[in-house]
């Protein structure tokens, strides 16, 4: 079978759509976030993304019915002719090799450039490995423009984080993003690293939305992420663990996907 | 080498033949139930599969004849002209890698794909973790027709189980099934997962039979079962082990294969 | 580059050449008799192959000279023309994953089977667990006329042994030449599995020289063979271990190559 | 995408070169030597080089800005036109797999090949397991010529190390060479094995520089050397560890990469 099977179920013409993507990752923050925006925006199907490089898995859901494991784009047109359209690509898995990394982004990449993609931000969880009250929203990206940029939106370019590099898809896409001449940003929501993080997956989106100029509702992802507090202090009071208040950096030598 | 190398023994016609699949697994159900089911129907070896992705490995025989590890499949004509022909498949082993099984079970669906099959039953153990006294057959389908159809041969579709999904062939060949055009089902007969199990093969295999309209004499499967029993038995008395008789969920994060 | 690359050193024209293959494996039994072998008889060189499929290693020579791993083919034409020629395989490694074992034995079966080969011995070691005063020599073949042939020169087929069957090579070269219509036999030297054994390797050559018809010098054999023994005894001085003499069957679950 | 991917940034014609390859391994040592050796020679970039074979991974700088992981070729004009002109080949890793190994190595060489190389030159560290006061330079190579060679310039060529050869990429460039009609030397720093190690960096660098005829200004890396001492100096006081001053040969078995 070829190794990364894109399937269109929809041929449609876009304007140099942005790429959003989210998937699995640290806290679950990227896949949270872009699996949010899509279902607020109500973005269409576009193409199911099927590979060797997932695990070789189906879902099953309470109907009893089976689904492939898989990576999904939907798009959304702009309501202003004048402005970009949206791309966004969530999903089960990344890549379970290095190699299927590799070969599963590249193909995704060559896909929305096929589709005039020149700008893509991808979204992922950053684990300080203590519990975070109010995460900030950390970045890296392609140019200094963009940096620039990014710090208007009240993103944050430590000098020390990510200290080792992002490893994983969402610092991939914007590495070989370069070489389809994409700029792009990694927008990464603060997190312990411990929990599943809504409230990562929030902070992530309020900033993403003001930079692409549309409006959702946050109550949903909120009402989940008190949810998770609620289960994260149980948590807390039988294991006494997570109440660390000092911050304290994740150790470098982490080879855990970031993104 | 090819990756996956089919040789077919005899070029036949079959009408649309339904494909079942049983292959090693949890507890052995789907192997068992295959090999079963084609001993009992007499069913004429159409091709070996031999492939990089199955281990550099060959059985020695008891007159010290070797033989290349394998996946084969079978054929029976139908007794009556307007009824399907049937293919079963069994083997030696799963693909020992994702990539592997992705590409073993897509070249098997093409090949079939090729001899008309539109309609496919994998065979597998669904690991509770416990004795089973009368193991139910579980499903999942790629339709609610065949979810429907399946509950009225009594099978089980559980809102629970399988939570983690389907890992391994007998989900995979429904998953890229579908985009063969495919319909298919997966029976997973409850097994306690400790030990090769015959009896849940028979669960498996007599909703399997009502379904395909077939009769076979399932004596010498249950004799089977009645040794493993002994078998057992006899390891619960040394060991303690395996007499829990409250029912417990298998660990979600089950990576073992299911089937 | 190519997967596996065989460089030929000199153009041949061989007489069905009969290949005789052994590389590292239990008690390296199958590397130094094949390796004995062709130094005995003063075998030229054919070819020598590289490949991704085994380490990224160089060795370093007494004189700080590098060679990258490889195996390699050498012949020896037969002293009378009716006769088979001979091509013998030898090595550093087997290909280090299962997939690179069944590109490594089928391109070179390929690369043999061009030059006519249409017989094949593997040699290899096979392990005990105990120490092995006189070893047997173990036998698999691909034909029940093999087996009797080589049950008159002494060769053992046992009803249990292999238990699990052959892993590596030694039966990956058997399993897959098959395809290539060839016959074959494996000979497998009993050893403790605890060395490496010049004795087993002397007890598999006199049987494979007898079936090919050559006379070899066995006393460098030999006495590489008592050297090993002094070895082995002070270790069991030492520890006690080895000296179990009661014989005892591997373990069935046992993965490690046989040959 | 390519399995390895080298993107040219200048066109250049370059007179025979010399290949200098240096990537991270024991003690840094080769990728530290490589380094220096560009930044005081002041080399021009040639050609990045990404792959997926090595980690899915961009480094994160100061800025915020990120670059995806990669070796580089850089290039020096000879200052006479009738001397050799220089590639130095550096980079964040060596390839993570033994298939990647071959395949960059190979493609490497292959670049290197249609410019012109015909003779190289790999650094790297050999572990000794203990503090090395004045680190030797051992050496390996292609050819006698080369050996006797490079023992005029001091470097040792010794009966017992390396014992298992050489593992990784200053190995492979010099095994994979010859199938390209290269001559090569691996110069490898004796090191602790345990730290990063500057001083043994600067012994190669001192034979290297002799052997190209090249000169470069050596303070900074001295620096360097002086505080990793003062680093191991206070870790020794702590730990007590690495203060065996009697020679002990590294372990056969170690299958780190040594370069």
């Amino acid at each position: 079978m070829e190794d990364v099977l894109i399937r269109t179920h929809e041929t449609v013409s876009l304007k140099e759509p942005i790429l959003v993507a989210g998937l699995p990752g640290v806290g679950t923050v990227g896949k949270l976030a872009a699996d949010y925006l899509r279902e607020q925006l109500g973005t269409r199907p576009l193409a199911t993304i099927h590979s060797k490089f997932f695990p070789p898995q189906v879902y099953v859901n309470e109907e009893g019915l089976i689904r492939l494991v898989s990576n999904d784009l939907s798009y959304l047109k702009a309501k202003s002719a004048s402005d970009h359209d949206l791309l966004i690509l969530g999903g089960d898995y990344q890549g379970i090799s290095p190699e299927g990394q590799y070969e599963l982004t590249e193909r995704i990449l060559n896909y929305c450039n096929a589709l005039g993609t020149r700008e893509l931000y991808t979204l992922a969880g950053f684990a300080q490995g203590h519990v975070v009250e109010k995460p900030r929203v950390l970045g890296a990206a392609t140019s200094p423009a963009r940096v620039e940029a990014m710090k208007r939106f009240g993103v944050v370019f430590s000098r020390n984080d990510p200290g080792g590099g992002l490893i994983g898809a969402s610092g991939l896409f914007l590495g070989l993003g370069r070489t389809f001449g994409m700029e792009g940003v990694c927008l990464m929501g603060e997190t312990s690293g411990y929990f599943v993080d809504p409230r990562s997956a929030e902070a992530v989106l309020k900033v993403l939305t003001k930079v692409l100029g549309v409006q959702i509702d946050f109550s949903a992802l909120e009402a989940k992420a008190k949810e998770i507090d609620r289960i994260a202090q149980k948590i807390q009071e039988v294991t006494g663990e997570g109440r660390t208040s000092e911050p304290s950096n994740p150790s470098r030598e982490d080879v855990g996907y970031i993104g």
